[in-house]
Order: structure tokens, then C-alpha cells, then sequence
């Protein structure tokens, strides 16, 4: 079965103690879309200004992702500039120009909407209610957050949890969201909120995955001595999750931890090179490895 | 087989998030010892103060830990004040008086010097090797430091740790010694030095278990709503890992990580209460029934 997603579709410029890249291809949804196409086709609805190179597009394209979700307007794409310290975990961002970006009104096709799995990422949640609502039969809705809209959209944000299943969310946002220092404690308030699952991203610190009733679920990062860019983890992380789960639509405890460790392991590869380089390399046997590897790293 | 340990024994006072406690029973040794006990007989080495509690060294005694290398010094047993906030990964020191600790000069008695593990815990890294070279024949040695000696026991250390099997240490002070932001990286500088293992502590992060050759192992923290005292946590990890090669013998890799992960099981029942409280209340049952809640969380 196949995922929508709907996100932003970016340019960016990175700095790393690794190096330094201009206008590379970015975005949640860029970054979801490619580590989901691994096993699922993928339907990114996002939007585009008149400068955005034209092979960014075909790139997609022959992962074979549909793109005819995104649309191209008028002006500038969304620019993004950052830059990462030796502490990986923590980006700082020179310039944000939202652009064309600013306006975006998501825009569903028939097809999209009777897509059964939806990633929501990290967009005002008024717009990903209002994409959620268009969508027919939902089976499986992940959505993804930022401080910025918990300190401002909160209400908003209430309202969708109500309608998801699986809330995606860093450490500190988990904690300025709930008030709990504890992790646990926090995936229980949001629990309170609506959804049945919580994943808590922790960076190199993995992440945990909590389900209601069912107690947690700690999946390590895949721990690497080379890592460039950790810009689009966490979409890739949630791209390789919501991927797995539209590939074998197992809703289970059991289908979901694997599923969470395919997120794992595609945001391994997405850190080791600048953007979505990596992720545009690799081939699905080298995810089939690396989970070999991952399982020998973590098995006792 | 039975276990050697050399570190301190103090009186410490703590005040977390979730209360505050003074003059309970403390220091490396003790926490090692404690959970250790759990899978062999322990032998601390140490020293405390005329104003040291007779109960407190009953309490180990009843535990079945040897408490003959147990010197009792004139004047006051060394004493810590701290204080943790939210982040309970970071502790702050209110005060320190080292006491008797400061002229502490470990004695080993003759059965001290015929055991065959040793555990070096955060002491000047000059005792550690003067404790070690007394020891005649041991089979696995592992050692603590901290951030103190690192920056001014450098060679001291370097020398120590010519000698030792594995090399403790928590992810900050990796950093620090080793130069390199990457643990993966810190490791293998260690590995230049000696050791042919590195257990990287990342608090809740859990840990990272490095072979020399062998690639590395991630074991996450067994995670908890309620954490009381974080206090004692590495030196129960120790303890724990130390205890249970100990008591198998078996220094495979797939045996030591399975030590590792019984490291991981004692530190959460030590920081589920302050002081030691925990570790001493719990039974071999619990510790059990833990190991298992734990296979539950991070299998896929």
C-alpha cells in the first residue's frame, strides 16, 4: 500500500565540522519521501517555487516517487541555512526564508486522498488537520511536530492528536510539550491526548516507542564513526517507519518495533553524507545489510 | 571466582527533583560492592572514617561481601554533598571533604592479592596501578576514571591502562581524554593505549560496549518512570558487569555483553531509590524478573 506525505520541499545550506554544502535538495517530505520509496511508493504533497532545479524533480521521480503532488509557484522554493557543532544533535540555523513555502495550502488529488497511510510532518497543524480531514479512509496517520507550534499552535495541535495514531517527536519537544522530564511520563500525557503510540526521537540516543497499555520499546541509534550531515534524520527515521509499516500493513506491537528499526536504519544512512546524498546512493540491499549489522550491534 | 574492588567508601548527602537525603551510606566501593554481591563474593578495599556508621559495614557484611580490607583510619570518613536537577545525567557537587580519603592508601591483605577480577574504581590512577601491580595474577581488570585525573594523571592513567581489559568511562570523559567528539572514534583511541575493550556510559542513554576488532555493542538504559537518585549508577553498572564475569567466567564477547547488559539491569534498581537503598532491598529474584522486562523492551 502506498503513503502520503506532506511537508516541506527545501533548499538548503549546510555546515558541518565535516564540510560544507550549498543548495542541496531538502525538506521533510524530500527526506521522508526518499527513505520511504525504499519500500513503498510514496505520494509527497509539497510546494515548490519557479527556481527549484528541475532535476531535484526527476531525481525523485526515478526513485519512483509520484510527484505530481508538488506543485510549482510562483517565487522563490523554501531556503533553509544551518549549522551543526560537534554536537550532532543540536542544528542552529543561520536563515529560514520561507518563500513560496510562506502561502503553502496543500493541495490533495483524488488519488491522494484515498492514500491509508499519511505522514503529517512538521507543518502548522492547522494544515495538517486540514490535510487529514481531506484524506477518505485513513488506516495509519504518523504526524511529526516542532517547538514553535507546541509554544503557539497547541490548541491546534490537540485537535489533530485526537486523529493520530502515532505522534513523532523529539526529547526536548516531547518535554516542552508535556511538562515531564520523563520520557515515559510525557508519552503518557500525550496518550492522554489522543494518540495510541508515541515515538520519542533521541538523536544518537535512539529513540523509544511507547505504546499505550503495552509499556516502551528502545531501539538504539545504528552508532557510526563517519557521520556529515545529520540534517533530515529524523524525517528519514519516519520515512523508513511509515515506509515499513505501508509495505506490510502489520499494525502490530511486534510489525511496529521492526518498523521502527528500519527508521533507525534509514536515518543511519541519511547522516553519512551531506542532504539526501546517501539515501539517493544506497541500494535496498544495503539495507538489508545494515540491518544484519544493526542486529549484531544490539544482540546480547 | 571472587572480586577485588578498590575505590571509596563514603557519607554522602543528595537532594534530587524527588527529595533529599543526608548521611547515607555512599562511595564507589560500596556501590560496586553492593551490586556485585548479587553474583560473587566481593572484596572491597578502602577506607573510612572513627565516625563511620558500625551498621553500614554490617549491612555489607550481610551481604556476603568481605569486609576485612576495610580500614578504619582516624579521623572522618570522606563525605559528598550533591545535587542533581532534571537532568539527572549531570550531577553538581555542594561539597566535598576528602577526609581520611585524602591520605587513603589502599592495603591488601594476602587473600586480596589472589584474586583474579579486579575492579579499579575513580581513584588517583597512581593507587589504581600501585594496587594492580600487587595483585599477582589477575585475570580481568577493569578500571573508572574521571575528568580530575584525565587532565592532570594523564601519564598515570596512560601507564594504568597498559594493564587493563576494559576501561570504564562515561561518554563526557571519553571525549575529554580522547579528543574526539565521535565515542566510536574515542574507543579506538583507548584501544591505542591498551585496553582491548571500552564500556562508554551514556546515563540514560545507556552504554556502548567497544571490542578492539570486534565492533561494538549498544545496550540502552532499562528506562523508568521513577528515578529518585541517579547516584551510585555507574559504579552498580560495574558492579554488575564485574559481578556476573565474575561468577561465569566466560570473557567471550557474547559473554561479556551479556554482562553489560546485567550491568544495565543493577544501575536501574540503584537509581530507583537514593543511596543504595534499593540495591539493598531488592532480591536475586527481582534481578531476574528485570532481565527479562529488559529482553521485552528491545526485541524486534
Amino acid at each position: 500500500m502506498s503513503v502520503l506525505v506532506v511537508g516541506s520541499i527545501a533548499i538548503d545550506s549546510v555546515e558541518t565540522p565535516y564540510g560544507k554544502r550549498k543548495k542541496v535538495l531538502g525538506g521533510s517530505a524530500v527526506y521522508f519521501s526518499v527513505s520511504a520509496s525504499f519500500f513503498t511508493t510514496v505520494y509527497p504533497v509539497g510546494v515548490v517555487g519557479t527556481d527549484f532545479p528541475r532535476t531535484y524533480i526527476s531525481l525523485l521521480g526515478q526513485r519512483g516517487i509520484d510527484v505530481n503532488g508538488i506543485e510549482i509557484a510562483r517565487g522563490k522554493t523554501f531556503r533553509w541555512a544551518g549549522k551543526y557543532g560537534y554536537d550532532l544533535n543540536q542544528a542552529q540555523t543561520i536563515s529560514t526564508a520561507l518563500n513560496c513555502f510562506r502561502d503553502f495550502s496543500p493541495k490533495l488529488r483524488p488519488e491522494h486522498r484515498r492514500l491509508p497511510y499519511v505522514f503529517l510532518a512538521n507543518i502548522d497543524p492547522n494544515l495538517q488537520l486540514m490535510v487529514l480531514k481531506k484524506v477518505a479512509a485513513p488506516r495509519f496517520v504518523a504526524c511529526d511536530s516542532m517547538n514553535y507550534w507546541i509554544q503557539h499552535e497547541r490548541k491546534a495541535l490537540a485537535r489533530l492528536l485526537k486523529r493520530v495514531d502515532v505522534f513523532i517527536l523529539n526529547d526536548a519537544e516531547a518535554r516542552l510539550f508535556s511538562g515531564e522530564s520523563n520520557l515515559i511520563k510525557a508519552a503518557k500525557y500525550i496518550f492522554s491526548l489522543g494518540p495510541e503510540r508515541v515515538i520519542i526521537k533521541r538523536g544518537d540516543g535512539g529513540s523509544l516507542f511507547v505504546t499505550s497499555g503495552q509499556g516502551c520499546f528502545i531501539a538504539p541509534a545504528y552508532l557510526m564513526e563517519e557521520i556529515k550531515d545529520p540534517t533530515g534524520a529524523g524525517d528519514s527515521f519516519a520515512g523508513g517507519f511509515m515506509g515499513f509499516v505501508s509495505k506490510t500493513g502489520d499494525l502490530s506491537e511486534r510489525g511496529l518495533r521492526k518498523a521502527v528499526i528500519y527508521g533507525t536504519v534509514m536515518a543511519s544512512f541519511c547522516v553519512q553524507d551531506f542532504g539526501p546524498d546517501n539515501l539517493l546512493k544506497i541500494k535496498p540491499r544495503d539495507v538489508t545489510r545494515r540491518l544484519g549489522d544493526y542486529r549484531r550491534i544490539t544482540c546480547f
